[in-house]
């Protein structure tokens, strides 16, 4: 099995202040709770070989926080996790990447529907927007290495922050 | 929408120890590790109108934890939440108790896999055992009021001791 976590952005300053909605930065309240999150993570004994981050900066700014807490050593931008990303794109690169390995330990930082509808793909096949991801939530899956993950995985972890500080 | 959280029994003494598997106790680290997570319930502020429970002592025992730390006032014994019970007998209660208002939050212990697989239900109508709730673990829903909860209903928290403590 691999353990594969999927953490949403944390709170960015609102749409409408930036021209370009990728260049809206994380607001200090975001942050906070990115870093509550992240801390957490860290006292579970949580170690990502690599967290591939959408190239947004609320998101990759949101990798940051979890790579200065020492999560892991290593954050790489990955086109596929930007809105509307296809999962399939990361199911490719990860058969072909190395880290597909028994224990290994992953992170992927992106947006909503998005990462939902990835969980519900690897669990279910299909994804029918069930899953309640809040800003800086996280969902925690096991996929298996010998067939497809998508419609194999299992769902271990899904919390909201407040249920992480 | 309804707040329903499922709640497995903690840790039992093992199978074998006792003729009749209803019989069996949670133990010592049962105790502790399900008292725990009701103190983390009770922190966040959660009070449940009632507790179902399934009538076996490992649940019952459970749900009598639950109630000692003073998240419910109500605790009553539901044989559907027996091992093999039905989603549709539970669902048929809540439809005519007078629980299904705005806001309502209750909670029912039981069993795995039959724990997940209501969750599952609920979520896409289908279960394929695809969650993974340990002893004492929590999985939190909401419902929704005016059309069937059965594939309607969404999924906030899914959490393992460990995570709650």
């Amino acid at each position: 099995m691999t353990q594969l976590y999927l953490i949403r952005h944390g709170i960015a300053a609102e749409r409408g202040e930036y021209t370009n909605d990728a260049e809206r930065p994380l607001i200090e309240k975001g942050r906070e709770k990115t870093t509550k999150v992240a801390q957490r993570l860290k006292e579970m004994g949580i170690q990502f070989e690599i967290i591939l981050t959408s190239p947004l900066v609320r998101a990759y700014q949101t990798a940051e926080i979890l790579q200065k807490v020492g999560l892991t050593e290593k954050v790489e931008r990955f086109n596929p996790l930007s809105p509307d990303g296809d999962l399939l794109d990361w199911v490719k690169w990860w058969s072909n990447s190395g880290y597909n390995k028994e224990n290994s330990c992953l992170a992927l930082v992106g947006h909503q529907p998005d990462l939902g509808n990835w969980a519900e793909m690897l669990l279910w096949g299909r994804s029918e927007e069930k899953l309640i991801v809040k800003k800086a939530g996280i969902i925690g899956l096991s996929l298996p290495q010998q067939e497809t993950p998508v419609g194999n995985s299992e769902l271990f972890l899904l919390s909201s922050p407040k249920w992480l500080s």
